[in-house]
């Protein structure tokens, strides 16, 4: 037995043991190579990567030392007795070889798996390797087994409630709130609707961010829990909750690899809605040259790709192929959406009718799952009456009013068409890089204003947007970006 | 600027640099993450991973220290002056991913990212996901740029001649040493033959372990040149040639993941060729449910991308298909295989008809190359007279003579038959294990002396091999091992 010791070395996130090299209890230098170690002691153990050190000021010979990161995995005292062995080798590593070799597997082989991968027993170049391998070419049964492993690893929440709607966009397009107006209408219908939401991670605002300028967001399972039980919904950050451990381990791999898969997006998304208790989804997947999807054919692999997966979890599935060519809503940014959103619920002479004709679509096919005879009819009398703002209002009490929202940036400037014409297109990723630039998402209050769609004539001269920021700096930085390229291209006529 | 230290833990051979997290010149912290650093010092270099210490007894704050092995590369003494940035991200990492995500790429693309995979920019997991693609899905002008690109980053061998031939066997069928009877039947018709052979993996002898019963066999590049130009060929090891740096980054991918793949193979095998001159080669590709190629179809498909990728780099290819369902020879490991080949020179009348019929047929399909009108004629006199003996001799004496060639071991065994009829089939996996479990090929003399081949009438109890070992142990465990399945089918009748 070795005497634990912890030694002041940060090695980010892997966990690392060191010994002395004439360690009298082991052979420290058999130890070293490309497989890990496991350290042991009071029926708990970490798995690790092993450094020999020479110097007995670092690690003392009796000791065995951990780093900080390794140290509090293990929940030991410096002083306890631990042993080290071997890191077993993972036992689903034949059916990892087997798929990367091209193999189908089965579900009890590819749960293996994930449970060797969410323990850290396999390394970086095992788990690239499977997948690369799945991400072309794991069949439906298998993105079924896939997705369910997932799911069983996520921490679950479960409500007393035979339907559990949701509603997801597969989004790419700046702007397009519709989930907030969704939302209160459901919820202002009855049915129960959890909507946990994402940040932007490369857009101006995603609709965690756009919420956030009229609530608290960041929940963790009790809050929701709660606040879902007041007013039968919620719409809050999705970082505090249904966390699935294997997405940390996917992502390390497919981020730098640029992995995109539908297998496993697909997979990814479903497995947190059944760790949320879901029972019945809508799909919005918008196809446009920017969007996540860019052809009607894709779109529709995917959506059947969800029903499939989705059928196999027990989960009810709808998909909407939507035009994704170009923002819906006049704001982009946070506050700027959320102001849109608020005017529709409202409804405000001024309010976008395109965002609330989505949003609409998309409530009454959430309805539908309940057996509402007429959903559109009722989806509009219920955002008619004001029934939606005031499940609004008490969503936004139960998650945690905030007392000050920000309005749009101070500080402006327009940019103009520089020739008449009609506008032929708008490009997304354009408009999403000048409203990051003018301080999206964490400055709530920055963003765009559009003025303009795709059909509408324009004169030269005439705003086509209003760039709004908080600091001058970021909104020269937005002004002068957006003077090289508007993101709109004006056709003459 | 900070100052170069060395601290004592031996991070295997992972190069590690460690920073205080108070230094004063830069943001320890900001280092931290996936990506890793290059320490710069002198108009020299090292990449390494970064860790943050808390501790000054450790690292001082104005200090940079690197693990021995990192400390090595960059070749620097302590206290000199030494700079840290983010490595550069490797240039061809937009391919790369393109190619995981399924795109082709171009010779210029491949090359690239061969030359930062050998610089060693890429993580382990991007390593990984490249060749789980590309052993896939590399097309043919794909397999070709990457055979070139790995052939040009070896260390180069040209020979004075226009003609310089090669003979390989894909190999996995124990015994079978045809290579040994070939190349000095080339040799004295007066070709260039420079044969770099492998020694075992997995089986109980390569044809440099069998060649080492005879000569010194672990020649570098220098004592090549020397022995081909006095006789005009070899039969050498070739881990002290062409070594290809790709390959050792490759190996610690594909052979954890169990990656087998044509495409890697032929590009693996033709890049060592061009990079040793070779001109034309015989390929021999046995067909067998034991040997590296299990059927017709696949046998055709990678002889297909042999010639293909063979003519892309101006090399001539012929290959033959031949029957790898029983080992050829009657000897199984580096002795017994040996004196099967020096019988065979001998035109001993108890040489293995089957060896010396196949390693003919090989050798004239080489001299095919030389434009000689009847090589199948032309070869039986070379073996009939003595020249390819004498050739033989003067290789041997190249290579330098082993003095004392140890003979089959001198304990031994023999297996009978427990009933009975026909051979059926020899079961090639079991023949190897039982020749390793008697000590080859580590133990020269060790292996099998087959007295049966397929469809041979045996009686039972009738002996069907006779095992040789040079320690009892040895013999008791390969006898044992034996016992419960010979590895020989008998058929009634």
């Amino acid at each position: 037995m070795l005497r634990l010791a912890r030694l002041a070395i940060d090695t980010w996130r892997e966990p690392v043991a060191y010994l002395h090299r004439r360690c009298p209890e082991c052979n420290a230098e058999s130890f070293l190579g490309p497989r890990k170690v496991e350290v042991s002691g009071g029926g708990r153990s970490v798995t690790c990567a092993l450094n020999v050190v020479d110097d007995a000021a670092l690690v003392a010979p009796d000791a065995l030392a951990l780093s900080p990161h390794a140290f509090d995995l293990l929940g030991l005292a410096e002083g306890e007795a631990v042993s080290i062995r071997r890191a077993p080798e993972p036992a689903s590593r034949p059916a990892l070889r087997a798929r990367i070799a091209g193999r189908r597997l089965s579900a009890a082989e590819i749960d293996a798996v994930v449970e060797d991968m969410v323990a850290g027993r396999y390394a970086a170049r095992e788990t690239a390797g499977f997948l690369v391998a799945a991400a072309q070419t794991l069949d439906d049964d298998e993105v079924i087994a896939f997705t369910r492993a997932r799911a069983e690893r996520s921490a679950k929440v479960s409500w007393p409630r035979e339907i559990v709607v949701d509603k997801h966009s597969m989004g790419g397009i700046p702007g397009t709130r519709v989930t907030m107006v969704v939302i209160p209408i459901v919820v202002a219908h009855g049915l129960t609707i959890p909507k946990a939401a994402s940040r932007a991670i490369t857009s101006p605002a995603g609709t965690a961010d756009a919420m956030e300028v009229l609530a608290r967001v960041d929940l963790d399972a009790g809050e929701v829990r709660r606040a879902v039980d007041e007013v039968g919904g919620c719409i809050v950050w999705n970082g505090k909750l249904s966390h699935s451990p294997i997405d940390d381990v996917m992502n390390a791999v497919t981020r730098p690899l640029g992995i995109v898969s539908d297998r496993l997006s697909v997979s990814s998304i479903l497995s947190k809605k059944a760790a949320l208790g879901v029972t019945h989804i809508v799909f919005d997947i918008p196809v446009g040259p920017t969007a996540k999807v860019a052809s009607r054919a894709e779109a529709e692999e995917l959506a059947r790709l969800f029903v499939v997966t989705a059928e196999g979890l027990g989960i009810d599935v709808r998909c909407e192929i939507t035009d994704g060519t170009q923002p819906i809503g006049r704001g982009v940014g946070p506050a700027l959406e959320a102001r849109d959103v608020m005017k529709v619920l409202a409804n405000d002479a001024d309010a976008p009718s395109d965002l609330r004709d989505k949003a609409l679509m998309l409530a009454a096919r959430v309805l539908d799952f309940d057996g509402v005879a007429e959903p559109r009819e009722r989806a509009e009398t219920l955002l008619r009456s004001g029934a939606a703002a005031k499940a609004m209002e008490r969503l936004i009490d139960a998650q945690g009013r905030n007392p000050a929202p920000p309005g749009p940036g101070a500080l402006t400037r327009e940019v103009a068409a520089a020739r008449g014409g009609t506008v032929a297109s708008i490009d997304c990723y354009r408009i999403s890089g000048i409203a990051r630039r003018a301080g999206a998402p964490m400055e709530k209050s920055a963003g765009l204003d559009l003025f303009k769609q795709r059909g509408d004539a324009v004169e030269a001269g005439e705003p086509l947007y209003r760039i709004h920021a908080a600091e001058q700096a970021d909104l020269a930085e937005a002004a002068g970006y957006a003077e090289r390229d508007s993101g709109f291209e004006i056709a003459a006529g």
